[in-house]
């Protein structure tokens, strides 16, 4: 078995979906959020520590592993779960996304994308095989096609043009996948055009691939933008198989994908604001760095089950950003993770009950009367 | 009951001593080593962590707390164990050594220390009666007296001056030490002069503290200076008080020391090392950055009972510290600090069978084989 997901409810109300989905290592249920380890580590935390915030399943970067320690490191350490220590399921996306944003334009050809690496300005080539192969070697439960993912907006032209070369990538991709434990998922591209989006989708899941993702959001576009781009996509995938928004991680964002039909979501926005100081909150975000914190000795969130939250004041808090310790960053990223995740436990029990739309609406209400 | 110390066992050959110190925040055995919190955390590590290494008692600085985030705070939070979730022993400095650090000569009067906050540069202004106040605000479990801390070396006339004012700065703190739940201790001075040193010993004990260190050490001098300052403190202090050595924390003084006669010892060592990449073992130190680790998959040390040791190979390690990742920092943290709390485990059942010198020789004739 590579993965398998059960669909065990949807809201009566809205497109989101209960369910869960078994892994060889284990099994979670969805909407989940997915912590980003980019490096081989969510940044500052322990695998124990995810596991306390409840992550089902983590995120690793193809790109930045191919480039540190190399492919063939983490081959010989038995895969990355070995390297890193963590055993739950890993999904590892393609190394699309960074290498699109070192590129050019004018080097992105049929056969790869030529570009430079962003630690030495050497240059590096990605082709679909490539991308397959080192995930392959990583040996992560779930792998991405490599796609192209145009920044927005470009003109319907050259979307076009993009989402053949990315049929084409994924179908070349899945040639040459041979890790039998690892499943494969297609990525829905076409932007802001529905026509587009309906076709990546059906042409992407003739291919018959083990999940599907809707890629090409967050790359600038509004958020009404991003949402549209789900709805475009996910009528056209089948039901049972799971749904990834990629790099998707704002509280209401993550809600709003939810209730358009998406199942997993990832994004480094967690562990980014943590280390700069700033919490999710129910009624929005807050900065740790903010002098009225300095003898507010109340937790982040008194209601919040984390680590962080049951042992720490925000005056503390306070004080290791203001003394830039580096267990400010740590504390506030298991809150931060946890809130997340907590919100998609949430969204859980919300769909059970075919509640979603009230839940989003009570959670927005909070969400913009914020504190500070 | 401030603390109690009660000697169980003198090695044969020496003067180790195997003993128990309580407090009211719980009893710990020594020889004992102190990680150091400068600033309210043992950086990258949480409470949890510390214990788990078997941390009897920690360090913090009443220099850095005084600025940041300010005596008031933590006195508003309850103390420093409230303000930094750590409920066992703590054990803070006078601020003394810092400021000196950052004092000239001229600015040393009478009354106390004129100097220049590392921070900003502002004007500020240290007594004996400010450090105890600061410090009985902090609440810790025990104080230090302030004492000047000279430079190795300076004249003998100088140190003599400096032995007096020391202890009549060490008079001004008891007189107005106030917190019940707190011990004191006294510091012997007398850099390198045997004579001094004992009239500074005498005189301390004369006034009766709940322990003694012997301060004035790693300030630049050889480390047969430093063995010979114990030496010359240690056989007027009384048997039944603790005897703390301050900052002292590489493996080998750590061991001549307790030869010598001291029970606790702290130092930034540990902790400061490993965000640098270096890391204690039974072979000397080696630094995880070297290129030689990539593929090493094992661990540290594969008979360290650390959490960082039983999960970790040297290859992750390097690969995080390659990646500027403070994970890395964080696990070689733990690391290191066990390295030298079990060396002081080592050294107590070492003094229960009377061979702590055999120990020592064993000891060194190891770690000086080094691997690297």
């Amino acid at each position: 078995m590579k993965i398998k997901y059960n669909l065990i409810h949807k809201d009566s109300n809205c497109n989101a979906r209960y369910g869960k989905l078994e892994t060889r290592r284990g099994t979670f249920e969805t909407p989940m959020f997915m912590p980003v380890g980019t490096l081989a580590n969510v940044k500052t935390l322990t695998p124990e520590e995810l596991q306390e915030v409840n992550s089902g399943i983590i995120l690793s970067n193809t790109y930045h592993l191919w480039l540190r320690p190399g492919t063939d490191v983490i081959e010989k350490a038995g895969g990355l779960h070995k390297f890193m220590n963590w055993d739950g399921p890993i999904l590892t996306d393609s190394g699309g996304f960074q290498v699109f944003s070192l590129a050019d334009k004018e080097n992105i050809s049929e056969e790869g994308v030529f570009f430079k690496s962003h630690l030495d300005g050497s240059d590096l080539f990605l082709t679909p095989e490539i991308s397959i192969e080192v995930q392959n070697k990583l040996d992560s439960d779930i792998a991405m096609s490599f796609d192209e993912c145009p920044p927005y907006p470009v003109s319907y032209e050259y979307m076009k043009k993009s989402v053949d070369r990315t049929l084409r990538w994924a179908k070349r991709g899945k040639d040459v996948h041979k890790n039998p434990n690892q499943a494969l998922f297609g990525i829905v591209q076409g932007g802001e055009f529905e026509d587009l989006r309906k076709y990546s989708a059906l042409e992407t899941v003739k291919m018959d691939f083990d999940g599907y993702a809707v890629g090409g959001t967050s790359v600038g576009e509004p958020k009404d933008v991003m949402y549209k781009m789900i709805e475009y996509a996910t009528p056209y995938l089948p039901e049972n198989k799971v749904r990834y928004l990629m790099g998707v991680g704002e509280p209401i964002d993550i809600i709003e994908a939810v209730i358009r039909g998406i199942d997993i979501l990832d994004c480094v926005l967690p562990t980014r604001l943590a280390r700069h100081g700033s919490a999710f909150t129910k009624y929005g975000r807050i900065n740790l760095r903010n002098a009225k914190y300095k003898e507010d000795f109340s937790p982040i969130d008194s209601n919040c089950d984390c680590y962080t939250c049951k042992n720490y004041t925000k005056a503390y808090l306070r004080h290791l950003f203001a003394c830039k310790e580096s267990l400010g960053g740590r504390l506030l990223s298991i809150h931060n993770i946890r809130f997340l995740i907590r919100l998609t436990e949430e969204l859980r029990e919300a769909i059970k009950n075919n509640r979603v739309l009230e839940y989003r609406d009570e959670f927005i209400r909070n969400y913009n009367s914020k504190k500070e």
